[in-house]
């Protein structure tokens, strides 16, 4: 199995700590690097027709795209150590809590930056009022978070999950928005060291 | 066990129709208006701080939100005829498709009627540039659908999925964006006269 990235991206991140807390290692990593459009060629976009990373792709060719599919794949073949919960009520919580981090914390964190760096001018037109709105988005949910997370442990109670998973690699993402935790967000601070000094955090 | 909805709304659609093709009937579901600020209520904002619908109350109280995490919920109690794959390719296939549609499909038409129309106004100060953009996204993908359905009966080669579910209710949505099927677009159409026939389509 191999799965193509670019190491300092947010969402290969999520899949190299997932894969290390599951403790799965037989996996090849191939760069590219997406500033000079590797991620662009026509042999890519037959891994993965919009281009992103990371691609999976299986001994038999089959290519799984999409951070989450790569680790309900893992999940499913190796479930020991669940990430993405052990019974009906703890699987829907953690696909809410994965959904709130993606929705309202990732996504405005990724496009935030795409419309305000200009890291990929060449290939979009950058809005610069829609990434002001999106690191308001930011904010708001990094505050909502530290509410949270003063009577919780991980964003699902006591269980480290996928989507502790999310939330610390969006929250590390932010240092290109410059965007970090605010000295009165103890709640989410804590949490965040934590999280961090876990092995898995420096896949 | 009650759902919270908006009868109209693309998301509690997603649930319903995912219901009736399981077969599962005892629910209770209370309608709430959201142009009239129903779900912004601190009574509502206690089951979803976002105030989105649908949510999910279970018997004891515990609330799932987000459409997605709601669905699974019911597969994990109902197993029988399931919508989110039954083997680690087929769920990851499915994940990953899933996420194409909500991403590249779901979220650019939910952004253009936000951004265009001027019905969440009161709430929100509308982007046009940005809806405008989006606009472009939903028609790209509408036009990748119809390729790739050249080939494939549903959106995961013959299985019908929780994948067709969010295709469908978001291509019925586009009717607020003045958005539909163009005339060469015949696979699409195919699959739409398809998906649109099954009595679960009407729930």
């Amino acid at each position: 199995m191999k799965i193509y990235e670019m190491r300092i991206a947010p969402n290969p991140r999520r899949v190299r700590i997932f894969l290390a807390e599951k403790g799965i290692s037989n996996i090849e990593f191939i760069q590219l690097d997406l500033q000079k459009g590797e991620n662009l060629t026509p042999e890519f976009k037959r891994k993965n027709p919009f281009g992103k990373v990371p691609v999976l792709e299986l001994d038999d060719g089959t290519c799984i795209n999409e951070t989450v599919a790569i680790c309900r794949y893992f999940e499913e073949i190796h479930p020991e150590n669940p990430l993405l919960g052990s019974n009906a009520v703890e699987k829907a919580q953690i696909e809410m809590w994965q959904r709130w981090v993606e929705f309202y914390f990732l996504m405005p964190t990724g496009m935030c930056f795409q419309h305000t760096s200009g890291y990929f001018k060449d290939r979009m037109v950058p809005i610069r009022e829609w990434g002001d709105e999106c690191r308001i988005h930011v904010s708001k949910f990094m505050h909502f978070l530290n509410k949270h997370l003063e009577t919780n442990t991980y964003l699902i109670g006591n269980k480290f999950s996928i989507a502790d998973i999310t939330a610390l690699c969006t929250l590390d993402f932010n240092k290109v928005n410059q965007i970090s935790i605010s000295p009165e967000q103890i709640h989410l601070k804590r949490w965040y060291e934590d999280v961090s000094s876990r092995p898995s955090a420096k896949a």
